[in-house]
């Protein structure tokens, strides 16, 4: 993408830091730094008005993944895809209504869905051309990010049939203790192949997202969250992915520092409301990852860059890979991501 | 209520917790015990279409308060009002729409507001007097609960004009921190003098409900949060309350400790999300309250049984007060309710 020949050497910031190094700053790149705050995504989405069949294109979704990479010095790029490719893999309906978010149609029966685990991979292969085709053309000092949602997450968008306060998916995992169970099983397993998959196809990081973490009891988020993920990532390895592996916990709250103590993850992601000690009670385990508001990065001005500063006060002097705490918004200015990705970095763009 | 004659020597359990005792058992009461899930209840309101006047109307408020009494051995009453009646009586339009929660009108100016904190006091008197008639029959025995919301939380209603995800109160908080503060010295202010006036009126502990804690980075949290809370309970003891305070930052996650060691509240309510680990360090500087899934509570059954327990047992050690983590949902069964209160009373109902 710029003009220097590729040094295969170079070893990404992002994955020393994974490694265990303390780096000399910290790597950056943004949750959803592919999307619809760039005039260039939406130019590009408009072409296939199907939000799946756009994820699922190679052509599309890699060029949808390189569009912040040539505005920004990002360290990091994410496939573009999304956490609901998995339960359309496994034979569940999904579609998304434009301004509505997801729906999902029934929820087919266990059995049916424990069938299709295998097939699941092989109806998934393109976000795996798609990670080929980015790798292909990424400079080697940036890496590429795979990612799957994680099982209790996944499990609410399936029962629920769409977004929603996830009372419906706590109330089945109180009333129907063992079909979730089982639920999760199926999740954890297909979720295990689809991510070494994309590892076989170019991630050099996986990312896990458990974006409804919230809310959970002790004991639920034990159950749901923990124990899924300890079984996930001991899947992952005995398939033999040996790239590091990033959980977010988002909306853990206190219980972030149970789930890092008992999942070894080579990152741990905190979402906005982390404190500095809790951060740094956990870079004393694994390297941390966030937690810039969403909502100040859209409003921008000095309250963003004194909270910039903070942030690389409070962690970098650790393990620490710089983030959002969750997903840019929508009607985020582009020049607010690009002014704090300089002051990360010390670049103005890529190559500049 | 009862037959049996009033003890005038007798202490309410509840105000034996808020003093620092560790008592025999916890006492126990629920947010929302009165409310939309007692036929009772639904019949009373039928009669008063509007639910403000319903609110302000002392003979209904005082009845509304009373019913869950009759039929639980809850250890204390909590007056029936809402958080929102103090934006009504400083001047901005407040209404309730069936089945769509609250809607607010414009935010009036600051200055108007200011010049109406006084008189807000003297247009919410009905509230003190729904506190008089419930304190006239209440068994000594049983503690009566005041409250209010909290600045921050009522703000982002005021802000918001309703209900929502209060993204844009978090964004007028970045964007206009003087406005929003002195919002906020409005709300503790009149706030302080709605509390004083409830606890000269028969309350004999106060609440103070932050619902939207939730979400809030460390330093927003400080700000909008701690500060508040701390300016609140100085104002009010400013002003001659000397009855203990419970503050319950729902959905503070880890930042509940910071809020325990820095606000010093009698007690600390702990939303769903609370592990156990942090609830005794709490437990360590001040009571808490907490901590039981109202969809749990609305579930039922063995997993309910088994949780109630588990709470008893892990902070019954300890100065602690049974409750839920959040308001009684509205379909929650009423035997749901008596099973837990009478397992932990040891009572099928009061005076039974």
């Amino acid at each position: 993408m710029n003009a220097t020949l590729p040094n295969p050497d170079a070893q990404p910031l992002m994955l020393r830091v994974l490694a265990g190094e303390t780096t000399e700053r910290p790597p950056i790149w943004f949750m959803r730094q592919a999307g619809r705050y760039l005039p260039e995504y939406l130019e590009l989405r408009a072409k296939a008005p199907d939000f799946i069949a756009f994820c699922l294109n190679p052509e599309m979704a890699a060029e949808a993944t390189l569009q912040p990479m040539r505005r920004y010095a990002f360290d990091a790029a994410i496939v573009f895809a999304d956490i609901l490719l998995l339960p359309g893999a496994l034979g569940q309906k999904v579609w998304f209504q434009a301004g509505e978010g997801p729906k999902l149609g029934p929820l087919p029966e266990l059995a049916t869905m424990e069938a299709e685990i295998e097939a699941s991979t092989a109806r998934l292969a393109n976000v795996g051309e798609t990670l080929g085709r980015v790798r292909a053309v990424l400079e080697p000092e940036r890496a590429l990010i795979g990612f799957a949602g994680a099982p209790w997450t996944v499990a609410t968008y399936m029962i629920e049939g769409g977004s929603s306060d996830r009372s419906r998916a706590r109330t089945y995992a109180y009333e129907h203790p063992e079909a979730l169970d089982r639920l999760l099983d199926i999740l954890v397993e297909a979720s295990a192949r689809y991510l070494a998959m994309q590892a076989a196809n170019g991630a050099q990081v996986l990312q896990i997202f458990e974006s409804w973490a919230e809310g959970l009891p002790e004991d639920l988020f034990q159950r749901l969250v923990i124990g899924p993920h300890v079984k996930l990532l001991a899947r992952v390895r005995e398939l033999g992915v040996t790239i590091p592996v990033i959980g977010f916990p988002r909306g853990a709250g206190a219980l972030a520092e149970g789930y890092a103590a008992q999942v070894p993850m080579n990152a741990v992601a905190l979402d906005t409301q982390a404190s500095a000690e809790m951060g740094r009670r956990i870079q004393s385990i694994t390297a941390i990852q966030g937690a810039l508001d969403p909502l100040l990065l859209r409003a921008g001005g000095k309250a963003l860059d004194a909270r910039v500063e903070t942030l690389l006060h409070q962690w970098g002097g650790g393990r620490y890979i710089f983030n959002l705490g969750h997903g840019i918004i929508l009607d985020t200015p582009p020049e607010h991501v690009g002014r704090v990705v300089a002051r990360v970095t010390g670049k103005q763009g890529w190559g500049g």
